[in-house]
């Protein structure tokens, strides 16, 4: 027995398994479900002439969302990345604050930690959940941080620690209950990234409804699309009300005239985009069911391949499942482009992890713990094909 | 011969001149007309499911738009306030600049300036555009600015002022070309902001197209609509090239990778926005001529209104008549909001001018100079009507 045998080839491995699943075509990523009303409701929207920033399908829109999501309050705008920066600036980040928040996300995330003139400050993960790691965090806090006057600073850079920032990658629930538990002890907000992970819940409640504010995305490649959009999740009332203010140009309301009470953004969600979203929150249980099973086709094909390890949601948990996610072991992370381009030149869309943010130049400076699990993510981590669609096609 | 009569009530006359151009019933300032393919290439968009970051509207958009307006590019993003942020940005606006704006303008001008963490500087007006007057300016300039190592600063702040940036109010072009003769003398880079004059021309180059960068939006109150977006016009095509990267989250191209350079915004104008826009562009000649017209048939109806002026495009220009303008006499100014108040009351939307910038708490304590024309413009503007329907059904 030779070692190529006891170890057989992952790259021809992992192919052979997506290819199990997902059959001969090519196949992208994450592509979009319109199986619904998407039509009708778009029509519906362009015939009544308000397609714009204000119309009956947005105010539907954040309805069925907060109902979806137990959240009391939901507003739509323009997408996640506006929704974090609001988000970020109602939990009371100013500029010089310090924000604590995954090293491996989406630059979305560190942007709008900079548009508030903040300094993202990096946290490892977990391989358990592949979202920041609140046991680290507290380790780590207890190292750095003090408080004074009932606010934590960064002892080393004296910058206010305002805010920890998680994010649920690829769908898959991070431990926000024990983040939470840290948050109090140091007196910090949280702001919940849940850009992916619509429909993804921990003990029976939605993600982004735990954090002071959460968000969402309706990016093309989320879950659900309205071809671009995003949410704020908010309990607060008073907290809801300042977001649709300061992301509807902070007009101040009167019949005719034209007066603002501070700098507004200009972060509605178009009633267009809105009449879209309300046809495929229509679909998203049905969406969800598929994504469900299409992980478990995939656990099946991938049971037979060594070195490589489907990630299935944590415990009491459950997840979206936006994006399957595999991980290499240690022992053949070297040959993770090897398979990004076999994969990709076959036809099968997939990718690697976003490259750490603590990488890119213009955050490299910023504060950061050590991130030996983030490193070791980023070095095995491939997302594969994870439309819907593929599992009601590969069950037919 | 008594007051009243030499006098007569302007109120009941600016009413009665509006129902004699629009007839009896309900009229909203603004309504998009959705007469062409916005339908067909919805369905083709939906069809396709490229809705949101990329595709092939999104394309044909950007070229439609700098083949309508001349510019060499056009950047198709998420709305008009976007396309400012960034174009101020890529003219060189820094941290601490100044930026010489209109007192006279809609909040998201200086917004604009307040996300770059600069600071609106507020120029007055000439009533014969409603724009920033450049004559005025250079008086100004020449008493407050000096010119060190080729960069103005202003002489009490001590800050550089960086960029002007005229906006052509309702569509009507303001006077460019002085505007860069003292931009030149300066050294003031120029920024157009053409939110609202899409198809207007000054001797007969498109509005938007003088300066280094210019700004459209589509809002769904403007000439033609997108539900949200907007774009950026550029001739330099090292700064289009920019103006799409910083637009696009600065992710640099790779096969797989995530890896961004700087820090960049999601401002993409999603491809079901586009794809409406394109359907837009094909109506946007008809469109122009029917606003004239609707001008004509209110320049008939004003003649014989006394005290009140229908405001006509500047010489050697062609306004796109966005929104119709009246203008009272300063002896009838007081009667403003009596107007206001009996034109909506009948049903006819009407509104006044945008307070002016240096009014609201958060920009008063920003320099400006003595803006008595922008004051008197202030107390006496109101728009009336405007949509190219009203033309149509009125010629019928």
């Amino acid at each position: 027995m030779n070692a190529a045998f006891s170890h057989p080839e992952p790259v021809a491995a992992i192919l052979q398994a997506i290819r199990a699943v997902v059959g001969p075509r090519q196949v992208p990523l994450h592509e979009p479900c319109f199986a619904g009303n998407e039509w009708v409701y778009l029509k519906e929207c362009l015939d009544s002439t308000f397609v714009s920033s204000v119309g009956k399908f947005v105010d539907r829109f954040e309805a069925e969302l907060a109902s979806f999501t137990g959240a009391r309050h939901a507003i739509a705008v323009a997408n996640g990345t506006a929704a974090l920066h609001v988000a970020l600036l109602l939990a009371g980040v100013r500029p010089g604050d310090e924000v604590l928040m995954p090293a491996l996300t989406f630059a979305a995330t560190a942007n709008a930690v900079a548009y508030c003139s903040a300094v993202p400050h990096f946290v490892d993960c977990e391989q358990r959940t592949l979202g920041l790691d609140p046991h680290a965090l507290r380790d780590y806090l207890q190292s750095i941080a003090e408080i004074r006057s009932g606010q934590c600073f960064n002892r080393s850079t004296g910058r206010p620690l305002r805010v920890v920032l998680p994010m649920h990658a690829f769908g898959h629930p991070m431990d926000i209950e024990a983040t939470l538990a840290v948050a109090r002890d140091f007196h910090l907000q949280v702001v919940e990234d849940a850009a992916e992970s619509l429909g993804s819940t921990v003990g029976g409640r939605h993600t982004g409804t735990f954090g002071s504010l959460g968000t969402l995305s309706f990016n093309g490649n989320k879950t659900i699309t309205t071809g671009g959009g995003g949410a704020i999740l908010v309990n607060d009332s008073a907290l809801a009300k300042r977001a649709k203010h300061l992301t509807t140009t902070a007009k101040m309301p009167h019949r005719w005239e034209y007066r603002h009470d501070e700098v507004g953004f200009n972060y509605r969600l178009p009633n267009l985009n809105a009449a879209l979203g309300c046809a495929q929150l229509e679909q998203l249980p049905g969406l969800l069911r598929s994504k469900r099973r299409l992980f478990e086709l995939y656990a099946a094909a991938f049971a037979r391949v060594s070195q490589v390890h489907l990630v299935a949601e944590p415990a009491n948990c459950s997840s979206n499942y936006w994006l399957q996610t595999l991980l290499l072991d240690e022992a053949v992370a070297d040959r993770r482009d090897q398979v990004l381009a076999a994969t990709n030149d076959a036809g099968l869309m997939t990718r690697p992890a976003w490259t750490l943010m603590h990488r890119m130049a213009h955050f490299s400076a910023c504060p950061r713990m050590s991130l030996p699990v983030s490193e070791s993510l980023e070095r095995r981590l491939i997302n594969i094909p994870s439309s819907a669609q593929l599992a009601q096609s590969a069950s037919a």
